[in-house]
């Protein structure tokens, strides 16, 4: 049997080098001639002008798939999930480390039908490395075949997460007792690169254990999912349940006993769920 | 008047980068082959082999220059400075990291003369990233100049540190309550790439504007405290004076206002001193 989606596949992954190729230029050259002060303003225009194109692509090439963009939906488009081809994409992942030029920033675009991923594409613009996934096939890091880590101790482990951007007390709380938690167990380390997209591709390629975050959204997780899983991974919510795209809570883990250990460990927050309605 | 030190750090770069393929091969081909599970054993071993390379090609070259090693001093040799030529060498900065293939492991060579370091080599080796500068002319990245950001303000900036591998709960305590001091500033971000030694090469290259930890040693930052110094840095204790190389404790920040805006916010402790001679 053809692959339905291989052509969708194959435009993805063209379309994120393309715009990944823009990122990395604003990075790494318009970035030098500005103040860091003023680099705020070049990731929001970035960020704009990259999911356009990616947008305008799409709606040319497959006029009736639908799109799910963290530019669109904070401009008011609504972000649901519904049975039709659906492009979930996050121009640029990691804008915190594009502003300050980090050099870790993510193109990500996954693509659901039936609200099932059918594959995933992060581009690691300024690594260069292209992290694809297609379910069934295997997940991929520049045509190299990926495979998540074969520890199954804990106390063995790298776990990466990140702070998050919410300050609100509540919420720091619990991001801390979590971390706390889970650095005493004891785990090996903590590590969090800024960008979730490249963190769930840190799980795929078995340099880290696990990956979890409460705060992130469907944008953000959608194309690493599937590379997680294609690389032999699994994912989960952070309460231990099934992994809700639209919930803004992840596990991604090398095995169910790593995800289940950090799962027990997490002091659970519920942010607003992404396909909330919001009162603009 | 000629550089009395060249000759020494033409040399430090060249085994930085003899010791840093070694390693990067250990990582890229060895780790490959085995179970996670056996590489603890790996990192021992390159650890040794890497840091007997360099001691003996130094011994070879500057019969009269004195070594402080991780593995020396591990092995027993005293870690003290004295006035004479001094390497201050980690052979594998990023232990953690080379267990799991977490892609920031480097070499860090450090050269003091009358307790004054002179010059910082530090070889980011799986980036293959050769960060090098000589007191008085610049720091550098693959031969390109750096310089740290021009950020003033503490709540535009992202902070470099890492959780650390001691585990007794006043340290953990303390490590939290710091980073939470930090966070709620409020930065833009707190991020770690588990190397001392780099985390230092990116405070220089202006991608954080400041990167502080407890715990270190003296291997771990020597060439770091070169090379941010040369990139427009400044090094700090965490209590808000002098850096003191020995004291296992540093800040080092793209200016003085934003070093002491964070030695404000730590929770200070004091690690058993490098220069303690240890019973063993």
């Amino acid at each position: 049997m053809p692959d339905l989606w291989q052509d969708a596949m194959d435009h993805a992954v063209s379309l994120a080098r393309t715009a990944g190729t823009l990122v990395r230029e604003a990075v790494q050259n318009d970035m030098k001639v500005m103040l860091k002060s003023s680099s705020v303003d070049l990731v929001t225009k970035t960020d704009q002008k990259v999911e356009k194109l990616i947008l305008e692509s799409v709606k040319e090439k497959f006029p009736t798939h639908s799109f799910i963009g963290e530019e669109s939906v904070a401009a008011g488009e609504p972000c649901k999930l519904s049975d039709s081809p659906t492009w979930i994409v996050d121009p640029v992942d990691g804008t915190t480390n594009f502003v300050h030029g980090y050099p870790f920033v993510a193109v990500s675009i996954g693509f659901a039908v039936n609200k099932k991923l059918e594959f995933g594409v992060v581009y690691s613009c300024i690594e260069d490395k292209m992290y694809t996934a297609r379910r069934g096939k295997g997940a991929f890091c520049n045509g190299q075949p990926l495979q998540v880590s074969d520890q199954k101790e804990i106390n063995q482990s790298i776990i990466a997460t990140e702070f998050g951007s919410d300050r609100h007390v509540e919420v720091v709380d619990k991001i801390f007792s979590s971390m706390r938690n889970i650095l005493c167990l004891p785990v090996h380390g903590i590590r969090g690169v800024g960008s979730a997209a490249i963190n769930m591709c840190l799980v795929a390629s078995g340099c880290v254990e696990a990956y979890y975050e409460m705060g992130i959204h469907c944008w953000d997780i959608a194309a690493g999912v599937v590379i997680v899983e294609e690389a032999g991974g699994v994912l989960m919510d952070v309460d231990g349940g099934p992994l809700d795209l639209m919930s803004r809570r992840v596990i991604a883990a090398n095995n169910k006993m790593i995800a289940e250990r950090i799962s027990e460990q997490i002091d659970a927050c519920a942010p607003l769920r992404d396909d909330v309605v919001r009162k603009t």
